[in-house]
């Protein structure tokens, strides 16, 4: 059995949204173009930037401008906003963020830019406190992503954003909801953040396409030079039929269907909840599933390598990640649990199990019956 | 009957493309995975890897970078080299580059920097002594394109950068070779530049992807900040299946048929040339053929609007465009055309026909004769 577990990581592209940017790839016209050719493709961008700012509930489809994945979204939302309000000079942040935001963030600190740092609970929940507190005249920025990669944990952004803007009107706030948005209700208009990443492959689109959402009237610069394309934000030949798969794959994640996904995708995470519980010897939750995005589970086995336990997994033909998949090489103990306060050996222990709408049941048994004997087998093995 | 003649626009998705990238679609692992999904994709990716550096030429599989398009690897090539050597305050480039180019020279320009801006002839290529006599011992980078992407215009490079490279060793010499990349013999040892950018849709590839190659030894920076993707160059989860899709788009252009193919495209135009020449009253040619890609003919019809041509042929099925089609929605002479001092009247007029492998005789033929009477058509009504 092969029981595909890594959703935080990367999903399983869907039927529909091949169909629809397999359509798009021989609508093959540059949409600069003003011949029929140009004119075709241009439809297409069109078409799915309304499904986009449908699915997102953006007022206005010129909001959503497409960029070539998530990171590239948060860089141009930090970057851009930087350049664009050049005498400002502190921004906010969390500990918890994904390394594109966390590594820009860090590049401005070392660029003379003061930056402070946020932390987090042992719940992951970051400190609306502090971030209120921290606010100045000078502050820029403020970015704070939507829900963690690792752990899941779902921050109180609405109440973030509210607060922010009462305090600071004028700093503008971005959110990275790349892991939110697809497996929670996403409303940029409720949200009332300025600026919102979001990315394909997370949602079962495809890699390598992703957008940003500007508020109306939040003004940012481009990062990188060229033509005319996204309103000047994001210049270069628009990827037509990646555009396309996204906004099939985001309207399907806005429909009704997507509520009834998440409430079967988060009985799965209790019935594999109660099954890792019952493994003998301590099991750690780390972050508190009640606050979590409804497919992602964290778990430390105590005294175990989290990695071996992910290459016995796939030996057994399941994948699940330790830490974030863009790191999955490093060794280091994953920068959020550590942020959580969590100590770096159980850090270290740490699996990630994210669910998507294809898993089943059996499935989930399957991971439940192999995950005791490979715990077992490795504790018998620790030196720790 | 349908014709497409505006491939330096961006070309038809190919058949073997769509196939490679449909297969690499499924497999939807994320690349920075270790498990077993992560692998098959990361798998995909140094195939195509391989098969890129081979296209080009490359000594080395990892003096490939795979990014979101050619503006992109332009972009990281200009601010990538001058981020990694801050105190060098000179560079130079052409006139007659592509805006992505242009305007991330200019941007410098504006921050200060000390921009020399290379001129072009009637011919459209740049002059190599102006580029020599303007190099310093602050000389950071020369930037100069392989092929003009309006007139085709192909640039003695291979003597630029060889005595570039002379005079100034420690300067960094980047090439935009998109245009040139598939319509002609490119090699990357032969030529010797440290840098150069490619593009897939420009080679019957896909949108949305593209390389720069980064001679080994060469050191340049990254310009947006997350994981390690492509040596820490280009962050961002790869897209898989569209560098899958740009390895066997490379593939097929460095094989032998291409050359076969170049010579057919040649005669086509050929007849082309031979074709407008005879619609009476003044057709003039734009550059010099002689020196120019194979496919691409840029004409005038004297005291006729490009623009006019352009609509009035494309309700006949024809596709062209007059100046770059990422401009093609503004309205002023192409910046190319006027640099090679041509007057701004008849810059205003030009027309540009790219041919690709895909067209014939027929449509060809086809053109001409649906080419002259909208010609005397405009001009009975132009007020010029």
């Amino acid at each position: 059995m092969k029981v595909y577990l890594d959703n935080n990581a990367t999903t399983r592209i869907s039927k529909e949204v091949i169909e629809e940017l397999s359509y798009a790839l021989k609508i093959f016209g540059n949409p600069s173009s003003i011949h029929r050719y140009g004119r075709d493709a241009r439809e297409i961008i069109e078409k799915a930037r309304r499904r986009v700012a449908g699915a997102i509930g953006a007022r206005r489809e010129k909001e959503i401008i497409f960029t070539s994945g998530g990171t590239e979204a948060n860089n141009i939302a930090v970057s851009g906003t930087l350049k664009k309000y050049p005498s400002k000079k502190h921004i906010i942040t969390s500990r918890i963020e994904h390394h594109s935001v966390l590594n820009i963030f860090r590049y401005y600190e070392e660029k003379g830019y003061d930056v402070s740092w946020i932390d987090a609970g042992s719940d992951g929940i970051v400190d609306t406190e502090q971030i209120l507190s921290e606010l100045r005249e000078d502050t820029a920025l403020v970015s704070i992503m939507a829900a963690n990669n690792e752990t899941g944990a779902i921050q109180p952004l609405r109440n973030i954003v509210k607060k922010v803007k009462k305090i600071s009107p004028r700093t503008v706030f971005h959110t990275d909801a790349v892991q939110f948005f697809g497996k929670d209700h996403l409303n940029a208009v409720e949200l009332d953040a300025d600026l919102i990443t979001i990315s394909g492959h997370k949602i079962h689109g495809p890699k390598g396409i992703g957008a940003l959402y500007v508020k109306n009237g939040v003004k940012i610069d481009n990062i990188v030079f060229g033509g005319h394309h996204e309103r000047g934000i994001r210049p270069g030949t628009e990827n037509v039929s990646f555009i396309a798969g996204l906004g099939k794959a985001a309207e399907a994640v806005s429909h009704q269907q997507a509520g009834k996904d998440y409430r079967r995708i988060e009985e799965l995470r209790e019935m594999l909840i109660g099954g890792l519980l019952n493994i003998p010897g301590e099991v750690i939750i780390n972050g508190s599933p009640d606050k979590s995005l409804v497919n992602t589970l964290n778990v430390s086995f105590k005294n175990i390598e989290g990695e071996s336990v992910i290459m016995m997994l796939d030996s057994a033909g399941i994948a699940v990640s330790s830490g974030s998949a863009c790191t999955s090489g490093a060794i280091e103990p994953s920068h959020v649990l550590t942020a959580m306060g969590i100590d770096p050996v159980t850090a270290q222990g740490s699996v990630r199990f994210s669910l998507s709408k294809y898993n089943t049941k059996e499935e989930i048994a399957y991971v439940i019956k192999q995950a005791g004997p490979i715990v077992k087998k490795l504790r018998d093995i620790s030196p720790l």
